[in-house]
């Protein structure tokens, strides 16, 4: 993959990070909605909440940037408070940007350089408030993380299923907020098909939106709610639909002969309801990496070489399938009927080492990247959905996308890619791009990223698929949504939040 | 089931239909738009288009009532033509009811009195624009019908699966427009979760919503669309989700020992992923009545009569079970599943032949109505849904309202209810209401639709699962969803409709 170009992180004088901006008046105010110890001016706590988890956000972290660090950290334990606060920022004009975990990756959470802005962190609410077993029903405050959730959801036999790559840091708060899709949605369903209610603390007041469990009584405003991304208000309350712990699991590794094969047989098992929790498929140059780093080595690694040749997947495709039942019989009428299936598009099982791998491995992207950015990297991830008839298209579009924009003097970046999040419909497309990094990777990365995503839309890609819009994608939206849908956006808002103090640039330029 | 007062059909003179209020102008230019012929100034062509088929609609149209006559009935034969209409009316501020199938129940096509408006009928927006077989998606205009699209599906392979009982004379358009449920939905979805794209001529011009598979670009506008009533604008084009025709079918009835004990039952189904496309509970009172109606008769009946005796369900409550999938294996092994779960509730399996008859039947509930109407009852329907922790309360409160509000003189109403549409959370509610006709039947059913409405908020149900909003249940969609929920409604119709002209009355009272 080429030179590696070492940027080592440069430390944060704590004296270069602006003095807070906010005039005594509205800090005694912010002290009196949440109580002093709650209204954050210290530089570090501010620093801390300052960016999310893009590569620019890291890099320019890594640089000790500091110019979206905030006025303040207000951590309110209520909705009660959290109305307050707003109130307060109305008052005074005062940006808020919704803080739940900090795992955006399309700059949710950074805050615009200039504007006088605070931080309402979700860090106090993050409790469960109730568990419906009979609805099978859980109602938690946004500041819980999966794993907390998933722990106390296991102790009474449930499960959520939600589990986003960033499952780790990411809170409810944020899922919904973004309309995130985790690992297992192709059989648990996103977030936006497990939340059946929210509460959220406006600019005017308290909404509350959703019906247990359907309604007809006009639009669906709960889906307003859900991927609002803090520029309506502050999701306050989640209620969400859980399922039973399943009591029969079985993950195994296959190997499709192509890239191609493989999305027709994801195509076929989606079609004929035959997707367990996890299918993921990757494409030629990411199941090399992938077995790379997880396959067998050594001796193993010959025999296993061997086997895929003598079978014709050499150089196929690595398909990661979980299966996830009630029971062993119908794991097994469905994992039977599913290999029906796969075995018509050709292809082979290599049994359970490498879905065991796969899925002890589930969550450490992350980790991988900082290790690969401390080694001078360049890396970033994107990702798209498409109908199935389009999908091979969408997925050869956005691939050129990135290697036409970021080669240059002879060198190539890596540039890999899965399905998963597979639909009846179509399916998603998760791109990850490893490259030199340098001095100017952040400007190369700005640059490749406006071409990549210009190019979806065209090849009738969405331009997020389940990492939202954020400011980093707002220039893109109006394409995929049309004017009168912009129009609307900005409806909603004017009624929401009138003055424009929520999340501001997210979206769009409305607001302050 | 009482006396019954026959309430013959009078008669319209053609004459007693009001004159037209459009101006020659106006006439002129909605000519130039469609064409002179697809401009129906008759008088039986717009008193056929006055009304839904509610039971006030009905007595109303018996009673030869012409208070609800549009203006004139258009027929747009495309979305540029719709469009072409809009702007006349909004120049000249004429009141616009969108119409499909007519079928509305709660008033959704029933134009108030005493304002100028015309209807647009979708007659010749009725054509299937194209089917993508890869993906799975069919486009379609909104003025076809149910057996028309699965008509052309099934000749590909392929099914929509959305069956409401109004299947046979409703629209795709009003499907997407009311967020109608099908009697299959338990299988295939409510029609929210079958549509992946729209597009609407507004009056502020054309507006498309929905991104196939999935996206988290903002929220999901495309599901203030759907359900929308023709209140943003009219639907001219809608993309579903259809699915492989099932190779597998098998449909059977079953008694459990109570209503109570079926609901018990059919959430552990919903809960364990065992639902079929179809699973139907009946309470003890409907059981009564179906039973008398398609259940075996004379020497069979009393046969039938000893082995529910014997299994100890004589008062139970029938079950409709309707299978259909992709393999006759799987539907074994998951038939197989769902008995092993029913039988723990002490539901017990009455075979093939009340399951057919029901199937046999199932469009035929409209004209048992017309039947008992011709004969002089007092016939309606009304339906909610609720979290199964509240739906046997939910149930008894909602049944209780109508015995409440209807009985009079030692006389008791017949009310009897059906569990459907059952999903993991829990289920909706489907009541028929018999009763005496007589002179007063209209206002004395406004005035227990009063009291029934008003219970369901309380007992947390709500307002409608399926039949929508209309004018019908305008009254208490406020209390649902609140009075930020009412602003985001009012915003969003001023953005798309400035000047109040589409389907003025529905959601609110905002509008002319």
């Amino acid at each position: 993959m080429g030179l590696a170009i070492p940027a080592a992180a440069v430390p944060v004088v704590q004296s270069a990070v602006p003095q807070t901006r906010l005039t005594p008046t509205v800090i005694a105010e912010l002290n009196a909605a949440v109580g002093q110890a709650q209204v954050l001016i210290e530089p570090m706590a501010r620093l801390l909440h300052s960016r999310g988890m893009s590569y620019v956000d890291m890099m320019q972290r890594r640089a000790a940037d500091t110019s979206c660090v905030p006025d303040a950290v207000v951590q309110p334990a209520s909705h009660d408070e959290v109305l307050a606060v707003l109130g307060i920022c109305v008052e005074h004009q005062i940006a808020v940007v919704p803080y739940g975990g900090g795992t955006s990756v399309v700059g949710g959470v950074t805050r615009p350089a200039g504007t006088v802005g605070i931080v309402i962190s979700l860090e106090r609410l993050r409790e469960m408030i109730d568990l419906d077993e009979v609805s099978g029903l859980v109602r938690v405050q946004p500041g819980m993380t999966g794993p907390v959730l998933e722990r106390l959801l296991d102790a009474r036999g449930f499960t959520l299923g939600h589990l986003p790559q960033s499952w780790e840091r990411a809170t409810i708060g944020g899922y919904a907020a973004t309309r995130s899709a985790g690992q297992a949605s192709s059989g648990y369903g996103r977030i936006d098909d497990m939340i059946e209610a929210v509460t959220l603390a406006t600019p005017v007041g308290t909404w509350s939106a959703g019906q247990v469990p359907a309604s007809a009584a006009g639009p669906n405003l709960l889906q307003l709610a859900v991927g609002s991304e803090g520029v309506f208000g502050v999701i306050t309350e989640i209620t969400l639909r859980v399922r039973r712990t399943p009591k029969a699991r079985h993950y195994e590794g296959a190997m499709a002969p192509s890239f191609a094969a493989g999305v027709a047989a994801c195509r076929e098992l989606a079609q004929l309801d035959l997707t367990g929790a996890v299918v993921r498929l990757s494409d030629e140059a990411e199941t090399v990496a992938t077995l790379a780093i997880s396959g067998p080595t050594g001796a193993r690694r010959k025999i296993f070489d061997r086997y895929l040749s003598v079978r014709g997947v050499s150089e196929g495709a690595l398909l990661i399938l979980g299966w996830e039942e009630h029971s062993t019989a119908l794991l097994d009428a469905r994992r039977d009927a599913a290999w029906g299936v796969l075995k018509k598009f050709g292809v082979v099982s290599i049994g359970r080492g490498v879905g065991a791998s796969w899925e002890h491995g589930r969550y450490s992207g992350p980790y991988l990247r900082d290790t690969l950015l401390d080694d001078g990297y360049l890396v970033e991830t994107f990702e798209t959905a498409g109908a199935w008839v389009d999908l091979l298209n969408l997925h050869e579009v956005a691939k050129g996308a990135a290697l036409g924009a970021l080669t240059r003097q002879g060198h190539t970046p890596y540039v890999m890619t899965h399905l998963s999040h597979v639909y009846e419909t179509g399916a998603s497309l998760y791109f990850t791009v490893i490259d030199r990094g340098g001095p100017d990777s952040i400007t190369r990365w700005i640059s490749a990223k406006k071409v990549i995503s210009a190019a979806l839309q065209p090849a009738r890609g969405t331009i997020t698929h389940h990492h939202a819009i954020g400011r980093d994608h707002e220039p893109w939206l109006a394409a995929e949504i049309g004017p009168i849908g912009m129009g609307l956006l900005q409806a909603l808002k004017a009624e929401l939040d009138p003055t424009g103090i929520m999340n501001p640039g997210v979206f769009t330029g409305f607001g302050t």
